[in-house]
């Protein structure tokens, strides 16, 4: 970044010719606070206030140079004394520019860079409801994302008013302070406070953090996909996702041992089958909300008798099986009596092991701040109970959920930590693994993340949609999680097919099941889940039709996966998300930036799914400067406008590049999947 | 307000030996800044937001004396430029801080003052939903109550969702940024800006204006009544209400000149009727939303043949007649091309009328700014068009709905013109009456106020409840509208019996009403309302045990009238409002303070009125010091405690303190008014 000192106290930064930040004593681009927020944690959902009691704009800058590096003090008028302190300094790839408060009484930090009219803003962390930010604010908060996510929707009015629970559209189990810019620049907040990106306003984009952040970093490249590599160089890559993981589904069942004679059934209508996940492996407990999973990471005896042998069985005719685990210990577990006796579980402000409520069950926080802890969840629940016992991989769920108020051995402010939690979650399922020599091979997945996450998690899931087609919950957010997530650098994604929670009387439609089924055969990974409430939800085994349109997306999935290797080898030659958005490929084609229901897998395939109730067709716009095929009818499409196909369930509307170098590859895939005759 | 500097920079203020201002360095009472404010209107509810760019504390004050006043100068640091030069001087009865800024550039204003810890607070206009403001935030400005008006009913919701009307606790149609305090203080911001009283912190109450505020008034006084008397004093007070408005109710009909006729049933059910009100007389209009008003002020012939010679009729039966009226003139009616060829509309920012739509039809608002349009209003549509006709009074509706963005004959700004509006009007409706010699006679009644309604309004009314028992939108916010707008001032308060909004499937039930009446007989006027689907709610004469118990409830409230009229001496000399929260005449019963459901009806009188569904009693606190007598039953109860007694309908849970000169007359209430045997 270049910097050009302009006028009385005011300076330019330039990253290559962009105009970056542009501060003037009259709009000054720094200022300093103070804030005394509130916030309340309800069961992973927050309620945040601020109080701000004091705004300084800084408006005088003096500037000095060292070498390349620049010195930027700010004050609020010139002769006043310093409040801020800034460094620019240069490495490969990235402009840093440090922050220094002078007066430690300042806890609020806001930053105005240069916005352009037309600008188009992604990232943000794994966004759920909206892929260009742009003309939005948003909170960076890890939580949970709320039930219906829309303030206008019953549902949502429903989980507030009973739970506290309905979410808004900026709520997301992975916020992450870092934004790419359709101008070709990538902007990243070193901090793990609360943190805001604000793009609503006119002319500039206001960053917002509850704290002193470290630096802010800037990176210009000059294609997105060059940026993207940018993220990926910074934050950390994914091990290259086994090829097991993409030879079938993972099929989701938690009826205890029966769920082994359940997998027959799949089988036998040929389901092309890559592992067995069964999330109840260490047990349930009953409760008033229902079935809940036994939260002590142990194998459960007598929920999965033999449970060893029935793996390594599995495992011989080419079936993985899978696990889930959290960092919570159950109070009434054998392992949380372990690590309260070894003082790894944190503590309340009496000294006290801290319990957080679940629901009728209470659960200790293993304090991943100090060494001993993490390692103990790493060799001896991870190691020994999970690896050990053969499993190949396992959901990692939550890392939301750190409360405010815990008291953290290491002495840091949780606060803090909070946000900084789901990498420190993510680190120690990959250093457990990596221990064994099973990175690349195990895979674990994660719905919480923060910056960094990228280096620490192999596979992303898309947390816990509504069991429907609804704009801010259903189907479609998958796809704004997957691109925005994979625009910072997660190259691998998936989802819950059919969606997880039924709430308030909203289930599960068999339509509903094979249009998720259809888009995540043409996604990294397909996986199934029985959702919250397995009984009140229709399962593909349920319904012979369901499970045949499942069968047959399951092959074309496997078929995919010689062009899914290539996708992999890109993953880890440039961090490339397998699911990119339409312009990742397309960045002058100014038509690709509105799209947010329609994604590239790779370059070649453009998959458009249909994510809504009662629709036979769909219309996507298809990216100017190619020729695009309809999978299913070879008919060919120009690029450059919308495209219309039928798609009667069971034809999903993809299309291919013309030229692609894997045509006949895909060609090949409608008369493997020639839907039956009904 | 005595002024007292102290240490190095800071300075304490009392009024008498209340400390109501503590100013130090390191905890300022004064902030500039800078706000950039979002208000959008969608049929008088606002979405209001602010953006606070800069919030400077004012930490240093430099003090000088000049006589009995004090000159403030306040600044960001010692030696740094003055920004808030602040003057206060001594008047009778209350200490005024006058405000200068000197930079034009602040927008905002905040003001903190000392709180103690247990003090209540109360005023802040018509609050709806709570009389004791402490704990809460409460900004001031005129708009729609709301519909439910609280978040968690489903009638807000549905609100919300289908025209962003459900509204919230501080929603009212009159705000007023002044408050009581137990602790014996009145504090005023004299501004007709956006205000918020803030009482959620512990130590202070923090004021914010977005302007910056002409004064800021203190007030201290040995007793709320005091205080009450110097609101008046300051505000205004209400012609005394005649007593043909206190010897009856008046009957709300709207169904053209069958009015008249359905008046009959009342009268023959043994209805005492001060009023005949038809809301309908200058005619309606049909929408899909259903039947509206025609909003052109002269009388319709079609609808009322002959109205003035019924008016004449009605009234040598020692009936009045009553209308409607309100600040917009429809674009097809008379009076909006006589107005608008006057000049008399305000405009938009291309020169051309401004219309506001209010479902169908569109309207002109007449620029009460300039003294024409003014004086035209008074004149030829009150003076010529009612008057003369031979009204007694109208509903003087609406107030709340100047649009931000209106331009105005005089050039005010909008914004600033918005909260002053509803004493605008006021003053047209009091101006007119004055002007034809009947002050004191002609009743009309406003929903809209602000600061100052006090003179121009002989009668408040409650504004629109649901027609339910809900706590935010029902029955009882009558009863917190009567105490809070009382303690400001406003001696008179009535509502419409049974409610008036039906929407969403809510309809009035024959409990609602009945209990509604039994409230109502014991305020200063009864006053039915159709409401705003007449067709699909329950109506009193729709019903014979309804009927003849809002008989009876108008015989109890005519025989009341030697005793109202006595209170409505005290309203003449001392500014006293007929309804009275238990603590005005109990300031030293501290269980008094938490009473918002009762009211004492002057001193006398205690009405706890049944304002929940299915209730068949009622407890309720009564001040200590005194014996009250239940006035049904005649049981005496010691005050200091809770009273519980049986209360169906037909008997209301009303005590009259043992002592009172009418004694006699309360006592004969049972007897007249013994529910008939059923």
């Amino acid at each position: 970044m270049r910097c050009e000192p302009v006028a009385e106290g005011g300076f330019d930064l330039f990253a290559d010719d962009r105009l970056i930040l542009a501060h003037r004593p009259e709009t000054p681009s720094f200022f300093l606070g103070r804030g005394e927020e509130r916030m309340e944690m309800y069961r992973g959902n927050f309620d945040i206030e601020d109080y701000v009691t004091a705004r300084l704009p800084l408006a005088h800058a003096e500037l000095s140079r060292e070498g390349d590096d620049w010195h930027i003090a700010l004050s609020a008028r010139p002769g006043d004394p310093t409040l801020l302190a800034l460094k620019l300094t240069q490495e490969s790839g990235r402009s840093i520019l440090s922050v220094e408060a002078r007066d430690p009484s300042f806890n609020r930090f806001w930053l105005r860079l240069v916005a352009e009219e037309g600008e188009h803003l992604f990232g943000g962390g794994e966004q759920m409801s909206y892929l260009d930010l742009a003309g939005r604010r948003f909170p960076m908060w890890t939580s949970e994302p709320g039930v219906g996510r829309d303030k206008t929707s019953p549902l949502t009015f429903e989980a507030d008013r009973t739970g506290r629970a309905g979410g808004d559209y900026y709520n997301t189990n992975y916020p992450q302070p870092t934004f790419l810019s359709s101008r070709g620049v990538a902007v990243h907040l070193e901090t793990t406070a609360y943190s805001i990106l604000d793009f609503r306003h006119a002319g500039f984009h206001e960053l917002e953090v509850w704290a002193m952040p470290e630096r802010i970093e800037v990176f210009a490249k000059g294609s997105i996909g060059d940026l993207v590599t940018a993220m990926a160089d910074r934050f950390g890559r994914q091990p290259p996702l086994p090829d097991w993981a993409m030879e079938g589904a993972i099929i989701g069942l938690k009826h205890g041992a029966g769920s082994f004679e359940t997998l027959e059934t799949y089988l036998a209508a040929g389901v092309e089958v890559s592992a067995l996940w069964c999330e109840d492996w260490s047990g349930v407990r009953e409760t008033s909300f229902g079935t809940r999973l036994f939260w002590d990471w142990v194998a459960s005896d007598k929920r999965y008798p033999q449970l060893k042998s029935r793996i390594d069985e599995l495992r011989a005719r080419g079936i993985r099986f899978l696990g889930y685990v959290n960092p919570y210990l159950c109070n009434d577990g054998t392992l949380f009596s372990e690590a309260e006796a070894k003082g790894l579980l944190a503590t309340d402000d009496t000294g006290n092991t801290y319990l957080v409520d679940f629901g009728e069950f209470d659960c200790g926080v293993v304090d991943f701040t100090i060494d001993e802890a993490a390692q103990w969840f790493e060799d001896r629940v991870i190691g020994e109970n999970m690896l050990d016992l053969g499993l190949s991989g396992w959901m990692a769920d939550f890392g939301e959920y750190l409360p405010i108020d815990v008291q953290l051995k290491d002495g840091a402010d949780p606060k803090l930590m909070h946000n900084a939690w789901p990498v420190l979650w993510g680190a120690v399922n990959a250093r457990a693994v990596a221990k064994k020599g099973r990175s690349g091979d195990v895979v674990y997945f994660m719905r919480a993340g923060f910056s960094g996450i990228q280096a620490e998690c192999p596979l992303l899931w898309a947390g816990d949609q509504s069991v429907d087609f609804s704009r801010h919950d259903g189907l479609v957010t998958v796809i704004v999680g997957a691109l925005s997530s994979g625009l910072l650098g997660n190259a691998y994604h998936h989802s819950d097919i059919g969606g997880y929670t039924s709430l308030f009387g909203n289930v599960r439609s068999a339509e509903l099941i094979m249009r998720w089924s259809e888009m995540a055969a043409f996604t990294p990974v397909m996986r199934s889940h029985e959702g919250n409430r397995p009984k009140m939800n229709l399962q593909i085994h349920h319904d012979d039709e369901v499970l045949a349109h499942f069968a047959r997306m399951t092959q074309i999935h496997k078929a995919l996966l010689p062009y899914l290797s290539t996708l992999r080898d890109e993953a880890a030659d440039r961090g490339w998300p397998l699911q990119r958005p339409l312009f990742f490929h397309h960045e002058d084609d100014a038509l690709c930036y509105g799209v947010f229901d329609a994604y590239l897998l790779g370059r070649d395939l453009l998959v458009a799914p249909v994510w809504q109730a009662g629709e036979t067709g769909r219309t996507t716009y298809l990216p100017a400067g190619e020729k695009w095929v309809h999978l299913w009818t070879g008919e060919t499409f120009d690029g450059g406008e919308d495209a219309s196909v039928e798609a009667p369930i069971g034809t999903p509307p993809v299309f291919f590049r013309q030229g692609s170098s894997f045509e006949a590859l895909f060609a090949g895939l409608a008369a493997l999947s020639a839907p039956s005759p009904s």
